[in-house]
């Protein structure tokens, strides 16, 4: 294989879409992100991801040299590349992967995008050196990706790897899923935002988030308020923390990983949301798994581990080499 | 490999042992059942293991023709055979392997009993066929086995498949684990009994279950007196179910399988549970898995299924052969 030899990787990101060029050492070289605009269908979404890659200046791969495209998506089978009903994008069913091919005309990989991430971080991330571990992504959804014995659980569908579907609460809040308590409308970005609502109701304690209206609420606003000592914030962070280390007790039951890593943009809250997920981690954990899972965040920039682990994806689906050489 | 090449397999039970010469084609040949004493230590056990082995008539191989010995027990580490803490038996931490060697001169392999009836239902069980797939015992406690693309899921330590001790009520009841609300103190045969016992305390119904002590009470007389139209017995199959239900959804939505086995001796209620039970996952099932992951019970009788398993990763362990002829 020669030196040069890049692949081209693509996170579609319910918010932003990261674009990276990886190379065969697993850097990735060159990066944009511009924000994922889909209300104009999935055709108007490629020709502007098509116009973003011919504008990337610096090290841009020639087509000869260029092995192919892996594009990490929510909710993609890995095997058709359908994504069936995408829950933050406008579209219909949509075949990923035709589209991708007939106008790239380079051969293309599709994989869940937290199961991307987790291959990624196998790579140069946190879980460099790991065989067995997990990988959850808190950012507008919940996503995660199982690897064990080295290899990535895809599930009989491509499918595995739900975790922000485990119910958290038996009729609990309402999911974008249709069903009610998910993890995901707990933990994810916006179930921090629907706590703060939640504890703005239930006490009388004075809080500056009462000064912002619900749709402009973030997670990073009320990470802020946090950090400011506001204490319906505060309070917000450590129920979150509660139940997302409680359920991901439950996960760790199921698959006895080395470590957990948690990434996506719930996580710039860093030890604020950390360090209680940690302590409620091993409260719930069960006594053969105590001490023994450490949970890490993901040492990459946001999107940067879908990206190059939806390279990995592709050289491994066109067979380029069952082990990269990184 | 000769033909006559034989395996003997044990399933270390919490209430009975039983023990199987299996052949190279996956055939429990000849099969004893016994109660499990523990209450004098292990080496009283494994002497008994012994006479009884050399009891059995019929189709005994020679030693020269026997491979080894695996099996399967509660909490078991693959790895090292070390029982560190078993639940429902009265011993302190045993090294299964090093007294099981020295006892029978033979090549020892131990694995987690529910991970060896999930390897056991690959051979000509209901698993027949499928590469991903969960089996659950329903038994004294719960335990399962994950099969992903053709492997047995170990995790880090071999103590992959608790899916017995993910929480299914939060501050639920208590568990022997140490903990509150896992699924084993709820679809467990103990468990049967305490929602029976609950809702004698809750409703005003009468119920032949009122003519048992609670000590002598067991979830077979709950599936007799159901099967009698007894009311609380009926809505004690419908609670179970229901919880049961939910929770195997949790699960599936982690590990997307083809298809989930239950098996263990709370299956002897047949379809006044299974009915129910595969109501309920629909009901909580991610919409993507909807009416795609059927419930099946195991085809084996009791035990089998773990002892044929033992044997077969007595074969991985022993490198005889990736894949064995059956």
């Amino acid at each position: 294989m020669k030196e040069q030899e890049f692949a081209i990787g693509v996170d579609l990101g319910g918010t932003n879409t990261v674009v990276g060029f990886v190379n065969n050492r697993g850097d990735c070289v060159e990066e944009i992100s511009f924000p994922t605009q889909t209300k104009d269908g999935p055709q108007k979404y490629i020709e502007e991801l098509a116009d973003r890659i011919a504008g990337m200046h610096g090290r841009i791969p020639q087509k000869s040299e260029c092995m192919g495209l892996g594009i990490a998506a929510p909710h993609v089978s890995y095997s058709n590349g359908m994504i069936v009903a995408p829950a933050n994008l406008d579209w219909g069913p949509v075949n990923l992967i035709s589209l991708l091919a007939e106008r790239f005309d380079l051969p293309v990989a599709a994989l869940n995008d937290a199961n991307a991430a987790a291959l990624g971080e196998m790579g140069c991330g946190a879980a460099r050196g790991l065989t067995n571990f997990v990988l959850v992504t808190l950012g507008t959804g919940i996503g995660s990706g199982v690897v064990a014995a080295g290899h990535l659980l895809t599930g009989a569908r491509g499918l595995a790897g739900e975790f922000g579907h485990m119910i958290a609460v038996r009729d609990g809040r309402e999911c974008g899923c249709g069903r009610r308590g998910c993890i995901e409308t707990y933990a994810s970005a916006r179930g921090i935002v629907r706590t703060a609502l939640e504890l703005m109701s239930q006490r009388n304690t004075a809080t500056m988030l009462a000064n912002e209206r619900p749709a402009d609420l973030t997670s990073e606003r009320i990470y802020i308020a946090a950090k400011n000592g506001d204490l319906i914030a505060r309070t917000t962070f450590d129920k979150t923390a509660r139940i997302l280390g409680g359920t991901l007790a439950d996960l760790a039951a199921c698959v006895d990983p080395e470590a957990i890593i948690l990434s996506g943009g719930v996580m710039r809250a860093g030890e604020t949301l950390l360090d209680p997920v940690k302590k409620y981690f091993e409260d719930n954990l069960l006594y053969t798994l105590k001490e023994k899972i450490p949970i890490l965040p993901s040492m990459y920039p946001e999107g940067q581990a879908a990206v190059i682990g939806a390279c990995l994806w592709l050289r491994q689906q066109i067979g380029l080499a069952g082990e990269p050489s990184w």
